[in-house]
């Protein structure tokens, strides 16, 4: 076991704090990541205060890891020392079955292996996320961070990243494609400069028109205002894609209005009952009302390649761990354009001086 | 002009009754079709019925049509006189649109002109349906009734067959595909011998353990009865499609548990407002909840070919015009296996005693 450092809280009414714990030893297929940033996810939010009912104590989150390779097991041949790598959301799965043969590891038909509040398949002992100095993860769901693509605003692919891209590549975004992106938060930024990417035509969808210049200047083409419904009936029918970022239950009706025959709206950000939907919106355009939740470790590898590639990242604002409950308290009112990122330099420093004052 | 006779209703309170009209003269790309069946959907009732607020009376229901062309227009080339030909929902959409250049008139950007209760494109005039002696309809959307394909128990293909037939081509269901079918009425009968024909493993979703017998004699694989908790529970994640011909509102929930990851919940029977669906179940497996309206042309044709090389036909029970008025009560009350058919020659008798009487 190796001593290890993060910021985890201890219970749903407690900020984070420092909290030190252990990693496992290397098992033959391990790889030991020494990390440099993490993005900080609002599941991260939702998952220390217990907004879903599930979250095991002390929580200890971040699901979108970049560090460096300081160990790898026996086995390991796609990793070595030295070696720039990343952890998204999953760090396991069954692997066997047919999701998992598909290379669709976060639909894992036994459930994968979440990074944090989950369990571990082999040991059963909790797992702890990327607020920390280091991590073990199981080789098969480490990324490749390829150079070229800068590390600390490369985190936020790692979550926010592969859950737009994985729809995007779903419903064959390319050339020719016009996709609209609703929600322009951590989701919706990167669903813009991904969609663009692909080449596809993108139009930010909003209610306010403050954000025009934001949209265009991530890349979208265009920017319509939900609530000038003159424009909304003129775009009706003109969409193949309808990216929904929202965060929170909605009437996705207005907005499956401006999709073409065979359209498809797709959610990735609410996870709440939706208001009813008339089944005439699916069934007169053979549209469909769609889910997408993170994506593969081959995608998000994809992903990574494309984005260093394409020189596409992530906008991001970079914080020390010890802001990180007042960077929470700032996402919950969306005061962050578009996502934070830790500097795990800050908890290295921290250990340093527990260290000199334990001495 | 010629003269026509048919039933109509005259208003929304009236049953359907004889009713002399006028068909246009041939127009250079028009086919003029003697009507020898005619099937019976559940449609013709609700239009005559004014349920969804837009009948036009006359209203003169039928649009699933087989007959025999008697004369072409100088343009057409496709038809000769004494061919076996058919038509559906849609004789008309503008065929310049996305939509209509895709083969798929039936979501026409304009709208397709409907087989009844619509608009002549070119003269205004109102659409007469195929409860009549014959019709004359825009060679474009005229079907080709493959030799060997019993005209009379083909009639419902024209809308029950094609209604099925597009969505399981849509989502590929073939050999290796698991289709569910929920509803075992005019469409869901389709649905079971159509996702058969094409390979598929199909199971029937019943409330009622007494269809058992009728879903495996139409070609259902496995039949799961929705109340048995365990079943269902049993089933969860194991369909690529659930086919849902249930005609009116109802929670689609308990259907989406069955689906696997990128499985496709596709509506063809309700037309109404949807009760709510927790946005999991489609995020956490890639899910779709779409659907689907009748069918293009080429898909029309395309059906039909398929089932003239399969031997599929629809399961029917033939009557006589004069009884329509109480077959649409026995298809109110699901009183059917599984589509009426009117053999035409009862009306040309009807209209051979009043000329008789006349003389």
């Amino acid at each position: 076991m190796s001593r290890a450092i993060g910021y985890a809280a201890q219970s749903a009414e407690t900020p984070l704090a420092t909290f030190h714990f252990e990693r496992r030893d290397l098992r033959p297929d391990d790889v030991a990541i020494d990390i440099l940033y993490c993005g900080v996810c609002h599941s991260d939010l939702h998952q220390v205060r217990n907004d879903w009912n599930n979250t095991i104590y002390p929580s200890l989150p971040g699901h979108e890891i970049v560090g460096c390779v300081t160990a790898v097991g026996s086995d390991v041949t796609k990793f070595k020392v030295g070696d720039m790598a990343a952890v998204g959301c999953i760090v396991d799965s069954c692997m066997k079955c047919e999701p998992c043969c598909e290379g669709q590891e976060q639909y894992c038909s036994h459930l994968p292996t979440m990074t944090y509040n989950g369990k571990d398949r082999r040991d059963d002992s909790p797992t702890y996320g990327g607020y920390s100095d280091h991590v073990v993860v199981r080789d098969l769901f480490v990324l490749k961070l390829p150079d070229g693509l800068d590390p600390e605003r490369a985190a936020p692919l790692l979550c926010a990243g592969i859950t737009t891209w994985s729809p995007l590549r779903r419903w064959r975004v390319g050339p020719g494609s016009r996709v609209a992106v609703a929600g322009l938060g951590g989701l919706g930024h990167m669903g813009v400069k991904l969609a663009a990417g692909l080449g596809a035509e993108v139009t930010v969808l909003t209610t306010s028109p403050s954000k025009e210049k934001d949209a265009l200047a991530l890349g979208a083409h265009k920017v319509l205002i939900t609530k000038d419904r003159p424009a909304m009936k003129q775009a009706a029918r003109s969409f193949d894609l309808v990216l929904d970022t929202i965060p929170v239950a909605h009437d996705v009706q207005p907005y499956m209005h401006l999709l073409k025959v065979h359209g498809v709206h797709v959610i990735v950000g609410a996870i709440e009952p939706l208001p009813s939907v008339h089944s005439m919106l699916l069934v007169a355009w053979q549209r469909s009302l769609a889910g997408s939740m993170i994506g593969g470790i081959a995608e998000t590898q994809e992903l990574l390649d494309f984005c260093a590639a394409k020189n596409i990242l992530p906008e991001t604002e970079t914080i020390a761990i010890q802001d990180i409950n007042h960077a929470f308290e700032r996402m919950e009112r969306s005061d962050v354009k578009y996502r934070f990122v830790i500097d795990m330099a800050s908890l290295k420093q921290e250990l340093s001086a527990e260290a000199a004052a334990t001495a």
